[in-house]
Order: structure tokens, then sequence, then C-alpha cells
């Protein structure tokens, strides 16, 4: 039989991938013949958190079903989100925190969602659920996908759960975890050697929200004006990337990972929505929104009940 | 700030009240204000159990937003299966065991699903992972839920989780399994005194496949010629109810729990799905499926594909 492969969303972030390691690596110790892939190159903070600790990135696959018929998903449910193929293979389990929406499946399954900040948070309760631990590297790269989810505990859907599991991790990591994390965030706000196209795609979501493609991307930085210098060319990238791909509205939300503010930056239509959904009014398409850190709990909420 | 309310899928079978109940009393056990409540009048064998265990039956409601903000799922996730205006109020969390089907969320939210034959042994490794154990009464109505799901284990939607939980609960319950499951499910199966209409509404459920709209409902009996004994009035309840409720095909599983067969009669369009899935000819609207006795494993799965 083939393997089972297990992967996080599309432009993977280090949850994305941690959890696809982590999660892999505990069916292993159960037994099961899995494989964690990824539906994307890692970016920088992800590729920073493997080096430190002595991980290979997954290799990236493009489609499933050539490969095995059962999948297992971590950190998504979202079929846009997902591989190309998935609705032609068998979902055995998904572990997520996020929304569940445009999901389906024709048999019972394993799902296993918590209103929390990261998966990796989840995954160590089912390790301990089923009386084992973590390794050393796979508690780091478990560590850095909290570390990243919750940018270092400061977003609002970082959750004490997230704290205890982190410090949990650490320990079995063994490193210092605001040091390291300071260090492993600012990794991943390296910008400058990045085209506006990659940018646009390095964190980039699509949500189906009423008869509107919407695509919401995120960048984080420590610093909003050195991304905004290049506003213009952002723009251009947005409105080509709408174009190609039938995005009706495309939002850049920019972060500043050291304030814990964002700047969004929006291109198509419909712009009310998004004024409306954020209670502001755009202004050279941008919009600061103070104390907004977080795509999943303070803009896809807001930006969904405006479009309904 | 309003109770949260608990409850199952409408024409609520045993493990959709017991699954309330015993998921209200855990959250009442850590400090929440829920009360189960029901979408629709226990039937025969669930009042059974619930005299037997001393059980009030949850009152029944048919809106949920006129009372509360706040729900909690047990033993169902898609829409049509759930309260009228589902779509209007937050789902803070979900126990099932069923397939995932036109179910969305805009937020994150407290999912659990795992492929075992009953939501109640999901939700007894719920309160022990809370350090909590139910009571002797809501122990009993979650062993009963069990037997009534698994068919007294018979079920290949059964699993060694169900019948371990099983046996767990019938010691806090205090009951002997076969003699008192054996019982409890013979209460069920007295359909003399049901008209056609009520057989029809006993345990229904609603699947969108492909575009058409699909009704299955599902009785249980000692002996499948006194149910076929009132074949033509039974065909007129289908039609009538395929013609009031847009189903296009109304499918009822007759499930003889003694010898774990059942047979089908169906009544709508398009009956060469039917014969696909199961790979069968109808005869005089009906055919027989050897070792057929779950909707959810064998009926839904092969019909959907046929769909496909």
């Amino acid at each position: 039989m083939a393997k089972i492969l297990v992967f996080g969303h599309q432009n993977p972030d280090t949850d994305a991938i941690g959890a696809a390691i982590a999660f892999s690596e505990l069916q292993k110790q159960k037994g099961q013949d899995t494989e964690a892939v990824a539906l994307g190159k890692v970016g920088e903070e992800t590729q920073f958190a493997l080096d430190y600790f002595n991980l290979q990135a997954p290799r990236v696959i493009a489609k499933a079903g050539d490969q095995t018929n059962d999948v297992m998903l971590v950190d998504h449910n979202e079929f846009q989100q997902s591989v190309a193929d998935i609705e032609d293979i068998k979902i055995l389990s998904v572990i997520d925190h996020h929304r569940i929406s445009n999901f389906q499946t024709a048999d019972p399954l394993y799902y296993r969602a918590e209103p929390v900040g990261c998966t990796s948070t989840i995954i160590l309760k089912l390790y301990k659920e089923a009386g084992l631990a973590p390794t050393k590297a796979v508690a780091g790269i478990m560590l850095s996908a909290i570390i990243s989810d919750t940018l270092l505990f400061k977003s609002p859907t970082c959750t004490q759960e997230d704290i205890d599991a982190a410090k949990e991790l650490a320990n079995i990591a063994e490193v210092d975890t605001d040091t390291y994390g300071l260090e492993m965030l600012k990794a991943g706000t390296n910008l400058t050697n990045k085209s506006a196209e990659e940018l646009m795609d390095m964190d980039a979501k699509s949500f189906p929200m009423s008869d509107k493609n919407v695509r919401i991307a995120q960048v984080n930085t420590v610093d909003l004006e050195e991304v905004f210098k290049r506003q213009t060319e952002l723009e251009q990238a947005m409105e080509k990337a709408n174009k190609e791909n039938n995005y009706d509205l495309f939002v850049l939300l920019v972060t500043n990972i050291l304030d814990s503010d964002s700047e969004l930056l929006v291109v198509g239509d419909p712009i009310e929505k998004i004024e409306k959904a954020f209670n502001v009014t755009l202004n050279n398409h941008r919009a600061f929104l103070k104390g907004v850190v977080s795509r999943k709990k303070q803009v896809v909420p807001p930006l969904t009940e405006s479009f309904q």
C-alpha cells in the first residue's frame, strides 16, 4: 500500500510545515506508514527553523492522487487551500485550528479542530493522549510553529494552551523561547530580495465570500514603511494576480511584528466591503489597522460578515 | 448571557438524545451554562432508555436563535439535519461521528469527529480527558446510545473503542448490557401503532447528492414481513413526502436487528443510482441487502459514489 501523505496548506508557513512533520512523526510512532510533504517551497522563517533543528524541508508535491489514495491534512481544511486533486482522494484525518468551510467527505473521518493559536499545540495534545512524546528536533519545529502563528504570543489568537505547549516544547527542544523566537521571526521579514510577485504569494490564502473570490496575503516586517516604499510595484502585482486567477479582491496585510499593528493594501472590488468590515476609509488604497495582526481572527471573520 | 443549547439531529435517535444529555452534563461539570434540547420528539426506544435511567426527555425546540446565540452540535453536522436557523447562530463545538458535508463556520471552533460507531463513545473520552466521569444515569443513556447505534455491537460501524466504552459505561450504570440492550432495541421495533407517515419520519435524514435531494429513512424490526405487509401504504406515504418536501428519491431501509440484514423500499428517481450503488435490481421497488444494517457506512457512501 502507498504511503499516507501528510501536508499543510498551499504557500506553507512554519505551522503548515511543522504540523505536517510533527503529525507524520506521531503517526510513525503509532506504526503508520506516513510521509510529511509540502504544497510549496518553505519560506525563510521556516528554513531558519528547519536548519536550527537539523530537519529537512519536506518534498514539494503538486498532486497527491498519483502517489497515494489516503491523505491527512494539517493546518487547513478548505479545499481551495489544499492539494489540487483533494476532491479525488480519501481524507483520513484533519488536524486544524481554522474555521471549517468548503470541506466535505463521503465517509466519516478523524477531525480534530480546536480554537487555539497553532495546530502544533493540538498535536502536542495528541502525542500526550497517545502516551508519546516528540523528539528534540520535532519539538523544536513545533515550538517554531507556535512562535510563528502567535507572533511570540502577541497575537489575539494565542491562548493559554499555546503558551503552556510552547513551554513544554522549549524544554524538550532545549532553547530559550524569547531569544530564539525573535531571531526566527526576523529571519522571515527579510523582504528586500523578494519580487513583488513573491511577496504576494509567500503567505496567501483564498476565501470564497458570497459570490466573490477574495485573496488575503500577509507579510511580516519590522518596518511598515520599508514595505510601502514599493507600493506601486505591489499594486501592479496584485492587479496582475487578480486578473490571472480571477480574484475579485486582493487584500495585503502588512504586519509590524514589533508593534503588533498592520496596514492594509487593497486592490479590486468591492472596496466598500473592506471599509465596512474594519470601519475605515481607504486612503490611497491603504488603511492602518491598530492592533490587528491575525488574518484568521481579525480579518477573515469581519470580512466574511461584511459580505453577508 | 443566554444558555448554550446542546442538541443532536432532527428526528432524534437514542444517540442524538443521549449525546446531547451527556455532553451538556460534561459542560456543566466544567462550569458552563448549557441545556440539552432536542429537535423532535423522542422515539419509543429512546423513551424506554430515558425511563429506565430516570431521565427526562429534553424539551423540543424548533428554532435556536430566539433563545441563545451559541450552540453545540452532537451526532450531526450537516445543516439540513440541524435546527432550522443553524446558519444564523454561532456553533461553538461539534462532537460527531459522521462524514462532514454542508457544514461551515465563520470562526474557528472545537470540532471533534472520530470514525467510531457512536458519538457517546467520543464523549466518554472527553469526560476522561477532563478528568471527570458521567453520573450513573448519564452513563446509562450513553450506554443505550452505543447499543442503539451499533445494534448491540453487530453493526459494521462498531469499533473496539465502542465495545470498550460500553463496558466502562455498563459498570457505572450497573446494568447487564446484553439483557438490557435487547430489551431496549425491541422497544423501538413496535411499529404497529404507527402510521406510515410516522414510520417515514422516525429516523430519517436528507442528503444532497449531486443535484438530487435524497431522503433516507431507517426502521428497525424483528420481522421484515411485518413491515412489508404495509408496502402499499408505505409507498403512498413516501410519494407524498417526496412531493411535499421536494425529495427526488426516498429510500426506506428496513433493518432486521436479529438477523442483521435489511430490505430497501425505494420511491422516486433516479432508481438506477440505487441499483448501481448496491449492485441489485429493484423488484417491486424492493431489494434485499444481505448484511447491511448501517445507513452511515453501508448506504450513504456507495450511494454518494453512485451519484458522482
